[in-house]
């Protein structure tokens, strides 16, 4: 098996240097086969370099410097667009306008966007996934020019590495699989699963940092914060009310 | 880079013969190292061989015959109780009781879940994918003991491939990525997108075989209806509420 899916990294730092247009095309064909549902392919892959388009995304992606400076950047939609213009084109009423099928297309565009991933780290090439696209989905609507029946689910920003970070830690693959069942988790075992993440260095010093007790609270009181992920619910659920997949 | 990515077929066939466990493993590993918000990796991994425990997962997944055929069924599921139990643990308060942090941890299990499906098909194994999961999330609750914060996203069968299924069209690369720009589709670019898809033997046949007028009507009237995505679509935001991701 090809090694690169055990040393990858996060790359946030890019080249000042384009990425061949024939790799790209490669590299998203890649993605194209993989598996959707029932083959509809209801997802859509908007490949943006334009430096003003990137500069505007940028305060949407909470001014990441990656959205600026990565040759490329990715944004993956969910989109029944294409999919019901078809439909309607041919005598069918698409009835596409639920929650079930939003589910559905995000599905789609999320395998695709990781093929890509993996496809692209595969040919040297650096990626970072941007978080920000669900809670300014909005805005990426309005500056894509997203129509309805597309929402974007995820970005990624694709360039040359010009940095090897350290690579992160991992929770052991036992902290994340089950055996044939879920088996809930005793308090030791929690102790025992976040035990090496809580003694790094570098988790130290973020809890020193923020003038937190734990690095739990890091997460809860600094990262992702209660109220955040309340205002930016109730953003997503607008878009999806907007674009077509709510009542 | 790997050709596999090119020459995929979805497996739906298996030998019946294990996969050992040391690759298993591997492959699995081979996705946890996929990136995830904030490194929180909020998804967990069920690995289901148990004769039993497949054949109550196979109606959920309308008896496809890869669920109780396959020796290896992964239950890819969003989950935010392990995350939960930690933050309490640790005096922290989590909040993400909501509707964005169950799209986050959704994300997280979709990624991790192509990386281990590219994975599996790099070591010579076949996969499918079972939509299936959105659908009766409330059952594979069940079945497999989810805890609340905890919901399946999708479902992968695996294993050794017992057939070479001839390979699935796909629409053009240019139909489904758009230029810095979202582009929406004139009548002329649909026609044109979905020609080859329309024209080829099989699809015709499921045209006559369902007296159909237009392979678009297949989709809409037999495989996709609009009743269904409704009611599935109720039962879909119900688990979500059940599971603590909605109000």
């Amino acid at each position: 098996m090809n090694s690169k899916y055990f040393t990858r990294r996060t790359i946030r730092k890019y080249e000042n240097r384009e990425i061949d247009a024939s790799l790209l095309e490669k590299i998203l064909l890649a993605g194209t086969r993989t598996s959707t549902t029932g083959n509809m392919q209801v997802y859509s892959i908007i490949v943006t370099s334009d430096e003003g388009l990137k500069r505007q995304l940028a305060p949407v992606h909470f001014n990441q410097p990656m959205v600026t400076e990565a040759p490329v950047v990715l944004t993956f939609c969910a989109d029944f667009n294409r999919f019901n213009k078809w439909c309607r084109q041919r005598d069918a009423e698409p009835g596409y306008d639920n929650f079930l099928s939003f589910m559905t297309a995000a599905i789609d565009a999320l395998l695709v966007a990781q093929t890509v991933c993996n496809a692209a780290e595969e040919e040297g090439l650096g990626i970072c996934y941007l978080g920000t696209t669900t809670y300014n989905a909005d805005k990426i609507i309005d500056i894509l020019d997203l129509p309805h029946g597309v929402v974007p689910v995820t970005t990624v920003t694709v360039g040359w590495p010009a940095e090897i970070p350290e690579q992160v830690d991992r929770l052991p693959l036992y902290a994340v699989m089950h055996r044939e069942k879920y088996s809930d988790y005793t308090s030791e075992m929690i102790d025992d699963i976040y035990r090496a993440k809580e003694l790094r260095q570098d988790n130290l010093g973020f809890i020193a940092e923020n003038s937190k007790n734990t690095l739990a609270q890091v997460f809860t009181d600094v990262r992702y914060k209660k109220a955040d992920n309340e205002f930016f619910s109730g953003k997503l659920l607008e878009v999806l009310k907007r674009q077509g997949f709510m009542p």
